[in-house]
């Protein structure tokens, strides 16, 4: 069964291998858990709903504590201390779960005729505060779109699949394997967030070098807003005016539900694999990844990363004789320390294949990288939707872990990388309440385009001795840094939505009257404003 | 200098060959020119400009009688018509040329102060009636860009070239080819047409399969409104809410003015050639380009011409004793009757071109394909920009020709493709008024996608005897042929716009919700409708 207060299923736990721990105990100290609360005490906290009662959506809605409590917040890591201290301070009044455009429909209309708030849920995998209701004067009703998770229909000539918007990475995959196609979507939230929410956010996978973010592969669809149904019509392109599709991407529930996604999907490759190559310094190691590309190499996925995270990923690998042994082969030929890993992918026919190696590996080696071949890049396609894992892990060892990302042009990488780890590496140093407290910060760069990157860093501290002044701690760094991000640059989210975290940093970053062109278009199709409030606009 | 009725240079002439005179006299039938009017004795018509004195923006405005008739009309046919027979209808009331953004925002602040109407003008190029003058009781400006035309900034390592919007095409490449970069946009219009234009306008060019097109290649800008400056940041991807670039793509000038536009430029490749492939029959042919673009074969330019188009485009090409034997060789090797001709074009490294090669060759010959090397496409690359001058040499033998463009899925190209021919062919044979006439009508299809392709078709058909019925045949041809597109799953434009003619059918294919997200947003710029009224929502 799903995890209530955390990521995943209770029954896959990944463990920290001895050398991990004591690599996190040198950087950032030892450190104790704080205690969780059980579920059952949680649901004895759930207050009344305040749900009018209604004939036409009765049956679709749930009301019971646990299911109140299971879809109250998302998985940031406030959303972890809430869920593990015990505090969700608010909780949804109701669970409604459509099955049809016209539930959705039915749920639309009561929300509008008896004043309640509308929060769209998919997978709960938000990292910024999505999913999470507010405190206020009007009920709030989650719909999670999970009964929607139907591959509907398969165009294989023209290769558009339609969904419900409701259907979850696994299931998106399995559904079009059984027809030999795929998606290629494979965000790291893969196992549990599903086709609508990575509409609604403007989701990007690891492999979106090959198959796009999703704004490429959104085909069209179908959106019930409170004005009606809105149908997006799927045309390969237009010059008609502006795109209708790139309104509704990263609407994140605020124009309304979206039911169905037409997707762009592709034939499964003939061949595909991942290769791993070590770069004697940073800068050879960015450099040969701009020019990868900006020279168009056929890459199905490439991510760097910096030489903290290099070391940390060793380190926390397990298998030390195996890793000093590779450590010292890649010293001999030039990659010692201060090294830095590279992952690129090849997906395709198996002609394409051969080539881009062919032309990876050529560039790699003009900036010394030493390639290794592949079986670290199996690893990393073995593990690579269970990194979310290794949180519950050193939580249970007292480390509090979270992410920060964003994209800018290569000519600023470099700079906002510095003021985010410099900023996360002294934060808390720097704060009264928890002097002398170390952050371990490292880097790596996952999404490539001829303009710049994205820019991914990871930040791990102790838990205090409360929850309140973790909270503290982390609402200190994420703010500070979220900040830093959009004064130099960078958007506040690459491939993680805005939801109600974000928000505050929006207007830096789209202008005032980029604020006014969204403004309005929510305002249009939403005027008293019921429809995931606060989300995305603040 | 520029023909003022009419494309391009005055003193550069495309003449058509014998052989083409006959075969379309065998087509449609011999035809006789209408009498073209003079710039004189239109210049003596335009009536007094009625633009109030401003010192803020008296030196910027042009009000002579022959600036107004140069900017008062587009390349649609129906331009052409009024160009030729001097019925203009409408002149704007004066052309400003803007050269800073200080500038354009006088001129908003004049037109708003003045109840003034504004309309963008770049290259002047539009086939959809976006910058013709709408009678009314307001004056009308035309704010011609053309002032603004210069590399402003070149960023290397993030690849971003910033433009005054009125740079035109030859322009936007030699100053970005004197520094090694290009941008890779050639839309047909490239010689006239401007980078702002192309944002406006949604443009696409003819390598759009390696370089994207407008909306992959602008990387943000700035653009004047009434309500200030919209500043685009440039940023390589993100997640943070809908996206305002794509809300100034496809806006014609309902928004604002673009002022200044960057985007993402590639190094100059080191090879680049276009190669032909004849096919027995369009079945064959069509599928071996749908299985090229799907298989993601790094192409830079694939172009597919029907049977009827073939044929056109060998009897127009002059040479026929080249031609016979070229059809001889071809015949013998299975490509006869019915034989569609496929261009395509790499571009890239030595590595990519020789690799991609081998496999567009792999896969057409799979399909029948015969290859004949790159004779023929190095005579397209060279007549690219051409097609719009053999317009003036049919006009001077009295024959109409235009275009009608739109992309659909395909599943839906030989349905959608058959439709439209038909219906031209067709359309005033069943007209009372123009009855025995016909209309030679020809097809390629041009840009590629995974989903679908854009579908262009060329007809050509003999003036009337007056100007007044010749206009009636070309109204009752597009707009019963529009009306099929939208009817029918096409775009009512893939390349060219909405324009004012386009407007009428917009609505079909966005839907109410769509228009009404359009709606919303022009109106949150611009409350009082003065900027390019009619143009877009109609």
């Amino acid at each position: 069964m799903r995890r209530w207060n955390g990521w995943g299923d209770e029954t896959f736990n990944l463990e920290l291998p001895p050398q991990g721990q004591s690599f996190l105990a040198e950087r950032v100290g030892a450190s104790h858990a704080l205690e969780d609360v059980s579920l059952e005490s949680v649901c004895a906290k759930v207050p009344e709903s305040r749900l009018p009662a209604d004939d036409t959506v009765a049956k679709l809605i749930d009301t019971s504590p646990e299911a109140r409590v299971r879809h109250a917040r998302g998985q940031s890591l406030s959303d972890w201390l809430a869920m593990r201290s015990g505090e969700f301070g608010v909780f949804p009044d109701g669970v409604a779960r459509p099955e049809t455009s016209v539930d959705v429909q039915n749920l639309l209309h009561y929300a509008q005729a008896r004043n309640i708030e509308l929060i769209p849920y998919g997978g709960g995998t938000s990292v910024a505060g999505h999913i999470n209701p507010l405190a206020g004067e009007k009920p709030v009703l989650t719909v999670d779109m999970c009964g929607m998770n139907r591959l509907i229909d398969l165009d294989r000539e023209s290769q558009i699949a339609t969904f419900g918007a409701g259907t979850p990475g696994p299931l998106v995959e399995s559904q079009l394997r059984a027809h030999g196609y795929t998606l290629g979507h494979f965000p790291q939230s893969f196992e549990l967030s599903t086709i609508g929410g990575w509409v609604a956010s403007r989701s990007s996978g690891q492999q979106s070098l090959r198959y796009g973010r999703i704004e490429q592969l959104f085909a069209g669809g179908q959106i019930e807003t409170l004005k009606g149904t809105l149908n997006l019509p799927t045309i390969p392109a237009s010059s008609a005016g502006p795109d209708i599709r790139e309104m509704i991407l990263g609407s994140e529930g605020r124009i309304g539900l979206i039911t169905e996604v037409k997707v762009r999907v592709t034939r499964l490759p003939e061949q595909e694999s991942f290769h791993v190559v070590f770069f004697p310094d940073w800068d050879k190691a960015r450099t040969a990844c701009r020019k990868l590309v900006q020279n168009r190499t056929q890459l199905s996925m490439l991510r760097l990363s910096n030489a903290i995270e290099t070391e940390t990923q060793l380190a926390l690998a397990g298998h030390p004789q195996l890793i000093g042994m590779l450590e010292k082969v890649l010293s001999l030929r030039g990659a010692d320390e201060g090294k830095c890993m590279m992952t690129f992918g090849l997906t395709g026919s198996k002609h394409q294949c051969v080539s881009a190696r062919q032309e990876a590996k050529r560039i790699c080696s003009e900036y010394k990288g030493v390639y290794t071949g592949t079986r670290l890049g199996k690893k990393w396609a073995e593990k690579r939707f269970t990194m979310p894992y290794l949180r519950e892990a050193l939580w249970q060892m007292g480390y509090a872990v979270d992410t920060l990302e964003t994209a800018t042009d290569w000519d600023n990488v470099d700079t906002l990388l510095g003021l985010m780890e410099n900023n996360l590496r002294n934060g808390l140093q720097d704060r009264d309440e928890s002097k002398n407290e170390r952050t371990h910060v490292f880097t790596h760069l996952s999404h490539f385009y001829g303009q710049g990157c994205s820019i991914y860093t990871t930040y791990v501290f102790r838990v205090a001795d409360s929850y309140e002044e973790t909270l503290a701690r982390w609402k200190h760094l994420k703010n500070t840094t979220s900040e830093l991000i959009v004064r130099n640059r960078g958007t506040i989210s690459h491939q993680h939505g805005v939801g109600k975290d974000h928000a505050p940093f929006l207007p830096v970053e789209k202008g005032e009257l980029g604020m006014l062109a969204i403004h309005s278009l929510c305002r249009t199709f939403d005027p008293e404003g019921i429809l995931n409030p606060k989300t995305l606009l603040g």
